[in-house]
């Protein structure tokens, strides 16, 4: 399918499910992709962070790419993170996610070397031409240590390099500069701007954003849904009461111990974790060398889950 | 008088007017308080950084602590800023506060040094005890290298040695985060949650916050005021476009040459250059060794504020 | 060969010479390595970041290891870098540098992701089991955004996971510590610490360091053998005489223009531009999306290579 | 007495002694003044970080400054470090400075607020014009979070604004960079380099640095100058002896627990602790909020200072 023009509603970016030694659980990744599609979501964003991408071999995440675009079918479009350091790196990635069949692309700017804008846009300019998808920049100052300013992005929107921006930087005030910026240029019938905070999306929605990426909307999609259609229908309390819930459940994010774990293991553990325990896959391991959660830690998450009504 | 409990709606961050000199100017800083407190702000805060309180000296924050708390004449409660580096020398401009009448203190996380919770948690608890007046934590990361935590934050909220928070992190997740636990925890009718961010405050109001403290507020309070009680009000989308408007406004702080001068004076310059535009303050001078706007960037100003219909 | 225990002396990070349609050039890396050969160096190290390691697809990756061990024929150890976000990925790049014949490998922490020392320290021995080469840990704060810690290092050091460090930090204090303590603990025969600065490197050689893989040493390897042999002579005078003249040549570093292309393309592309005016190399082209250095620039180089005596 | 130009030798950074109540304790500073020149330092520093000048208000600072002016009676030089914020706030600090008798200043870029390199020559040249001493610019971006550019500093150097530079940045391939640049433009013979690192003192000198603020020369003056005078001697190996026992020796700085006092704390608590052990200073006490050392802690210093030869 082609990807609708702009791409709006709730795009969650899918964990990947592993199987005990390893391997990417095609079984749990197919149920992970027909349960999101059920809740009403409009779009699947693969290999992205909360997909693992950062530790998924080339192979396996081949297998996610095939796996998921068979799973959605048509019926959703499919969105393929194409995460490397540099563009002839990526525009390897990026041939694999063609082949797939996926209907866009999520690339970030470069990491590892440092950069410059001008390096920057020429990286998204390649990108786009060399796979002939659409192409999602993916602002992620968090993982790249580059913020992507408006003036790199605008004139990629402008000038059809790139359909969309995906806001990994938590920085609202920036974000809220762009929207104004978009709208005004013309811009917001033809680039879609997803926000990537699972935390302050009602506001987000507010601001103007045309959809959001939230990656506890694995374990709650229905209520990324409910915020999303809230908060279009003008209902916006509702839809901040619905983000206070989300955010409440958020906190299984903090079970891990800090003093043995990192920060990434400790969310994607959880969000796996409480997957493992609403029975939508069937192991929560993640890869190597990421830190598994302890016993304790998954039973905050059980108890989280129930707290949320989200298990009885 | 004593500040409300919670503090709710616009407290604008005053910028401090000077003459040509260098001296502050009162009659200035008077017209500005006596604008803002017109305009319907429910409370005025000095010496913060929009004030350029790392700019000036003890006897000039001297002064601009006794010519506000006499402009606003009990109408409105006075927050002072206590920007320094650490206790001691904090407690020494709290001091200097207290006589001049003020009703609350905002204090920021020590900083020049490396420091630890613990003892960014004994430092508020020794400015709060030695003061004797509400106390605000001044979130402000861009400046003191440190972000405060809710471990740190609510403990603080909940005995009683914080009145209030004033962030300006711009970490829109981490402030929703906060929000959602002060209010399960009961602690919103007796902590004031303000963001210091000017350009999402639609979404912050609707997440919970208190108030707000925006340094374009300077420039166009009845634009916050306005904002402020379409949100108090339920009028979302009418709080969201005056928001937008507020943002294209926010265009003024750019409008100084990034390969001349800091963001800082810039930004600083701005506020200042637009008020005198608008005829509020005699000149628009910064402090050094802030470098002062050109010509073409006063031009541009000038510009903006017409396109924004604060000048015909 | 198997790796010299401890490995010793200059080991440059050769840079990757391309043709111009950006395919490996195997003629000019040969030659490349030939003439570090014949300077007296005692390893190579390829694809680090002098390489351009982050920009090339893993085709042109296995090429430069088939390349330069073939070129390498045993005379000198090859370190193969196996740079990629975490442990999988690293892996797969291991493989094909064990096949290709390396002595060695040096892998960074994991990046991208946030990650933890207790993460770290598994990845290492991960990739040490995995590979079945000898490993020296890259430490590059600059790039990965972690630094390693002697708390992580010295156990790893200790149970045989790493052959070595390569110290790109910057930080000659830490390094020092770290030097103090090897020692302390006997490891300083096992165990080998090579300094990534070109900068300093004799005050890292009268600090203890066994040997340096300066990226300078591309250009003027001759320069780096001199430096290192009046070190291990003990004429320190002279060693710094001749690290102030490496230090006036870096200047090449430079010549790129700052508002227009990032540090890291600046600096590759003078290594490259100056190795194509010496002759080494046929063509200066770096991959994309680095900009190229500008015919200014490019003269700047050939006139510090004159001043340098390296050109007539 | 003026100051030699350029400056050389050592020149401790002193730390303030207190008094159980947390005055400082004048006759301890005197005597740590004393023993410093006896150990045959070639200037005392006055108000730096190991001094907690962050800490301590303006009426200790002046406590302080007419203390060791008096102590030092024109036997060395006292440089007076005047940190604060901003220009005008610094020059107040100078004025006190001045009225002592120091025959120095050391000041640090502007922080707190963001900075741009014309505003960081502008705050120089003022401080410069307004104090009339000379004026030292002290790098040091852990706690101003700029780092300054021999760009900056050459040109200040050139026409006389600054006497000299205190380099606390750790990054000594930078320093380098700017030594060999001082001497190219004949500037050593009137500009004074000056590590503050107590690490790499021995490499330090080996580039050509004039001189060492060492922290741990509070504590081991004596070895300090035993470091220099090799390293004026040509005894290089000795020199790094000396120094590897002195980097021994500041394990000291870890002894406190990372997950209950900062950084800043511990190292600066184990100084205290080590000259409070050491009979120097009659009380081992820090500023608030500063977490004391608990006992095992000081154990530990007292066991390090045996091991290092410095306790029976």
């Amino acid at each position: 399918m082609s990807l609708p023009t702009p791409l709006t509603g709730v795009v969650p970016p899918l964990c990947t499910p592993l199987t005990p030694t390893g391997e990417v659980d095609t079984r749990s990744l197919t149920a992970l992709a027909e349960r999101l599609i059920g809740a009403g979501v409009s779009g699947l964003f693969v290999l992205g962070s909360s997909g693992e991408a950062a530790y998924l071999s080339d192979r396996r995440r081949r297998v996610v790419l095939e796996t998921v675009t068979e799973a959605a079918a048509g019926r959703v479009p499919v969105l393929a993170g194409v995460i490397d350091m540099t563009t002839e790196r990526v525009l390897d990635h990026a041939r694999t996610a063609v082949e797939s069949g996926v209907d866009g692309l999520v690339a970030t700017a470069p990491f590892y070397t440092r950069t410059h804008p001008v390096e920057i846009a020429d990286h998204f300019r390649r990108i786009r031409g060399g796979a002939g998808l659409p192409l999602f920049a993916y602002d992620i100052p968090a993982s790249v240590h580059t913020k992507l300013t408006p003036a790199t992005v605008l004139p990629l929107a402008a000038e059809g390099t790139l359909a969309g921006l995906k806001d990994s930087s938590g920085d609202d005030g920036a974000l809220r500069r762009l929207l104004v910026e978009v709208r005004r240029r013309g811009l917001h019938t033809s680039f879609s701007v997803l926000t990537g905070s699972e935390l302050a999306v009602d506001g987000a929605l507010l601001a103007g954003v045309h959809g959001v990426v939230p990656g506890l909307g694995n374990v709650d999609p229905e209520g990324y849904v409910r915020l999303y259609q809230h908060a279009r229908a003008g209902r916006w309390e509702r839809a901040a009461a619905e983000q206070d819930r989300l955010v409440a459940l958020f906190a299984i994010t903090d079970v891990g111990d800090p003093a043995a774990m990192g920060g990434s293991s400790s969310a994607l553990g959880a969000f796996k974790a409480a997957l493992h325990l609403l029975g939508v896959i069937d192991c929560p391991a993640t890869t190597p060398p990421q830190v598994p959660l302890g016993d304790a830690a998954v039973k905050s998450v059980r108890q989280l889950l129930e707290y949320g009504g989200l298990l009885p």
